[in-house]
């Protein structure tokens, strides 16, 4: 069928170990399927790129250069949180003409959904004739709709496998030295990554002992209880906790203050503010970490079914608009959960735009501070399996490609 | 030749991603070639296992059981940084003589050989004879007399691999976004973890672009002026800053003010401290991590050389014993760059106690912000090959032994 012209693909937002899986998805199955004279750009830098003319040509790059990118993190484009303004709007219009843009896929996640409604709003008062894909992508799994979204498998098993080792530290030491250890998640106010971290521990005793999402609104005399009640217990106390953990007030327990191009805040920090707590008010020692950028660009230890969900959503962003389908975003569907099965569905942008999906009660225990069964069971499929990267000289081999090769001719 | 009845075997300090690697290199030496009737056993947490009289039998553990904790992180036996004090000599002495230890293996890093010599006096003065080995062990690579330590080259295989990746991740987002990023490392007052995040860039322009160690005093003035710099130049710029700054005064830039039962200083905090700094005087939005315990127990990430020189130096701490040596450490020593060869050697417990071994002024570059040609030299073999650990579930399945399983009678 036509599909109008060339397409445009770019990044958005935060980045994930995986993205880059999903672009290459997309890539090679535009590829093998659009038709031979439909190029594919990809823009730099988000829509930014777009406004600004800075192109690639994505139909140009070969096997090799796919095959080293879907191995890369981070986002091989780079990306932005930006919000197109009134003043831009006519610049967008005049771009995507220009270089006779028929479909606009845009990776990302939440704030990529809502820019993707921008869009649609923009191209519509102009009468300029687009379809529009959003390709989810996000380590906090908050779209909704979606079972999951590409990035967040594999960002809960490297914070699970961290739960796990640091955990058997704290315990070598816990007799003598530090008997809390606090690690922050990140996954803004949703607390997936949080709960996630709660496989790592295969039985009572073993770390996480308590995990702090912001599903539950942080309570500092219960939280302290029950640390001074597990130190007791198992003579140590491992602590995941959500970087977007609100006070009884409503506000956030902490924050830099700095707010990004959308005007979302910037979190971080928690940890080493509970950390301060337990020690002033427990009189215990403790350690504490912010993985932050770690928990996201992770590559050399991502979830071989993440992996394979990141690919199969670029692929099926393409597959679904070639067989018809009109301003969708492809989401992962759960059809059975052990052995996992999952296939990817057209959700609507309507959809997609929803409020975020948060961590359900059901999910964890009625206090608040662990796994349930129902949320193991959910999470367990989506970290299964590794996917090595190729190591060099001891180091992942990582590509980032010289775009200058790629040139864009309108 | 006679070894003079049984050996005890204790790790000390903190723990690392192949520390037990090291205990399994010796243990299963010691079954292999100890006499018959010489049992190995384990004091739990150090010396104060001993003194309490908590020992394991080493010698009845099983193949099975010792593979599996090849590939475990942390302390199988805990640990502690316990000074023995003069009212426990007595208990120590007792206690050796109780289970007729003829030597004494203890394997951690400067704490332990310090513990090495106290308990060298304590047993001439009291007239007991007892060989006494300190196996080596540290992530700070700071042990004097030796080429690298195991647990090193894991940490900074860990480091610099997460350094790479975090670099392309504030690389994607610096257009629009956050342009600073900094990773804090442990490594107490030598610099040697950040100098190995060096390792991460190949070229001019990739991250890391700044590293400060505590070789050098960290300059306010003269750090912005860097930072801006870099940013101007590259847009964006990846730190890495070692947990033992220290400002002009002399004084740490950071730490809780916690002191561990040695004496020793908590350090931490130095990103956040950092990351406040740029943002109030240059005004840029900063990213920061803190790995802690992560960057030390993460068996999932470890250097093939590492878990070889690990396992080595354990396997020989028994046969130099074995082979007449007295009051020992087996340390590594470098025979060759390129390609990196190596054997171990007996150094004198007077060596292992001088003073800590810091970063040499030829390993990083003049103005001390990045790794010289020469430090490159000397840390490149250190991170060679993975050695992956086998997952189960998702996550890496290591092994924490029921001890109760390995009585001892005296």
């Amino acid at each position: 069928m036509s599909i109008g012209g060339n397409a445009l693909y770019a990044q958005a937002g935060g980045v994930t170990a995986v993205l880059n899986a999903t672009a290459v998805g997309l890539i090679a199955a535009w590829q093998a399927q659009a038709p031979a004279d439909a190029r594919l750009y990809g823009a730099r830098e988000g829509v930014l790129g777009l406004l600004s003319e800075r192109l690639v040509n994505l139909s140009a790059l070969d096997q090799a250069t796919l095959t080293a990118l879907s191995y890369s993190p981070s986002a091989m484009l780079a990306t932005c949180r930006h919000v197109i303004q009134p003043a831009e709007e006519r610049q967008l219009v005049a771009m995507l003409a220009k270089y006779r843009i028929g479909t606009f896929f845009y990776n990302g996640g939440g704030g990529a959904a809502r820019a993707c409604l921008d869009v649609k709003r923009i191209v519509e008062a102009a009468g300029y004739p687009l379809n529009i894909v959003h390709v989810p992508k996000t380590i906090d799994n908050d779209i909704p709709g979606a079972d999951t979204c590409p990035g967040f498998g594999s960002a809960a098993k490297y914070l699970a496998t961290s739960m796990r080792e640091a955990s058997l530290d704290l315990a070598a030491m816990a007799g003598s030295s530090s008997k809390v250890f606090i690690l922050e998640t990140m996954g803004r106010y949703s607390g997936w990554l949080t709960a996630a971290c709660g496989l790592a521990a295969r039985h009572a005793g073993e770390g996480p002992h308590l995990l702090l999402v912001p599903e539950r609104r942080f309570e500092p005399d219960r939280f302290l209880a029950q640390v001074a009640a597990l130190v007791e217990r198992y003579g140590y106390c491992a602590i995941a906790a959500s970087e977007g953990l609100t006070g009884a007030d409503g506000q956030l327990l902490q924050a830099t203050g700095a707010r990004d191009a959308a005007g979302d805040r910037q979190l971080g920090g928690v940890a080493p503010a509970l950390a301060a707590l337990v020690r002033q008010e427990l009189g215990v020692k403790c350690h504490w970490s912010v993985a932050d950028y770690l928990q996201r660009s992770a590559r050399h230890l991502v979830s071989a079914v993440d992996i394979a969900q990141a690919r199969a959503t670029g692929a099926a962003a393409v597959t679904l608009l070639l067989a018809g389908a009109q301003e969708f975003s492809p989401v992962i569907r759960r059809l059975a959960d052990q052995p996992y099965q999952w296939d990817i569905v057209p959700a609507s942008l309507a959809v997609v735009t929803g409020p975020e999906r948060r961590v359900p009660a059901d999910c964890l225990t009625t206090d608040g501070f662990s796994l349930s069964a129902a949320g193991r069971t959910y999470l367990q499929p989506l970290i299964q399996g590794e996917d090595y990267p190729p190591f060099v000289d001891g180091l992942p081999d990582y590509a980032t490609p010289d775009w200058r090769r790629y040139p864009v001719s309108a």
